[in-house]
């Protein structure tokens, strides 16, 4: 069993990981509100790249599914919700499809969706896919989603706690390593490193800083939320 | 003054980084091998993309000058030189002028070219470097040339170190603090985790396992290698 890391989109290509499994991390904020969504009872998330996609797919097949999503960090128009954890109540989201774009989460699963299997995990549920990772005991490449192709710190130290949870189990590859150290150095002082972080200050900067803390506590979360056939269910 | 870290080359793009001084880390063995030549009075390093043009080069403006090189880590059949650094010694490399050829090497000091100024560095002068940028007082971006356009673990530390050096005198993006962190995990037991990397593995697999224990000494040198007009110069 072994995992490697790809800190931005760019580095994931389909044919060096044939047979993996891919986990899928937007820490800020979509693995995160995804969680959040199927622990409070969500039937199903769809991931889709647009605006207009949602929109259509809504129409055409779900009426009565919320719109979801973000646009630079806020609410879109006309969207029944944004893109933070705490809109996604059970009140809410109960028994719900929910229709999702968000800017870099929803690309990243785009990327992996030709995986064996492919899961989404944040700080909130990293021990339940870790341990659903264990029992697969299949390679496993994680995918930071990052921000705009770029490398994102939260979705670093969000897979190097994957790697941290098993280390005992598995190979870790260069950047596995990289991330479990990165997580190692910083795990004392978690939040106060993330809200440092380019964007948990744009979060602030909008309005939003309080789903920073939010989206650091560990383990809140028993589901493993798996993407199949273009939706994410639990 | 600020610092930021790219962990493999696409993560470069020019606009982004405009006005910024580049600094091209490929420890293994690239940048470890032109701070040992310069040290050791080479006059110039010329690093070109393929065997062709480095053979060409020769031909047309440098009867005189040392090919060198490697692909897939072994010397190129009929060069003078390939990419350990053992190998550049005083007595090969004094005054001389050496055409390089390497996989990943070369082809981040070619997306660099571009940037207000572009120097080397390796473990074995990173204390010189940062001495520099410091002076120079210009942002900072360290792009690790990785392997294959992917991470590679001894790069990103030694960015890491770079960060560490530099850390009460600048701004760390959120890479740079990565980095950091990365390097401060690892610091004590450098060697065994490099080692352990699959660069390193490879080289030990080729006979060239000498060289990463080479490659990880700090601050053996006082050179400030700098490419410019082409050419790599002290």
């Amino acid at each position: 069993m072994k995992i490697d890391v790809c800190f931005s989109i760019n580095e994931y290509t389909q044919p060096r990981y044939l047979g993996y499994s891919a986990v899928v991390i937007d820490v800020l904020r979509a693995t995160t509100s995804i969680a959040t969504a199927l622990h409070n009872g969500c039937m199903r998330l769809i991931p889709v790249e647009t605006v207009e996609q949602a929109i259509k797919l809504k129409h055409d097949r779900y009426q009565d599914a919320l719109l979801a999503g973000e646009r630079k960090g806020q609410l879109i128009p006309g969207f029944n919700l944004g893109n933070s954890p705490y809109e996604y109540t059970k009140e809410v989201v109960l028994d719900k499809t929910i229709i999702m774009t968000t800017t870099n989460g929803t690309l990243a699963l785009s990327k992996a969706r030709n995986a064996e299997k492919v899961f989404t995990a944040s700080f909130v549920n990293a021990d339940a896919v870790a341990r659903k990772l264990y029992e697969e005991s299949r390679d496993i490449v994680v995918l930071c989603a990052g921000t705009e192709g770029r490398f994102s710190l939260e979705d670093a130290l969000c897979a190097g706690l994957l790697a941290e949870r098993l280390t005992d189990r598995a190979w870790l590859s260069d950047s596995a390593m990289a991330a479990q150290a990165m997580y190692r150095d910083f795990r004392c002082d978690l939040v106060k490193k993330i809200s440092a972080s380019s964007h948990a200050q744009y979060l602030f900067s909008i309005g939003y800083g309080d789903d920073v803390a939010f989206s650091m506590e560990h383990d809140a979360y028993s589901v493993v939320p798996q993407f199949r056939e273009g939706q994410i269910t639990a």
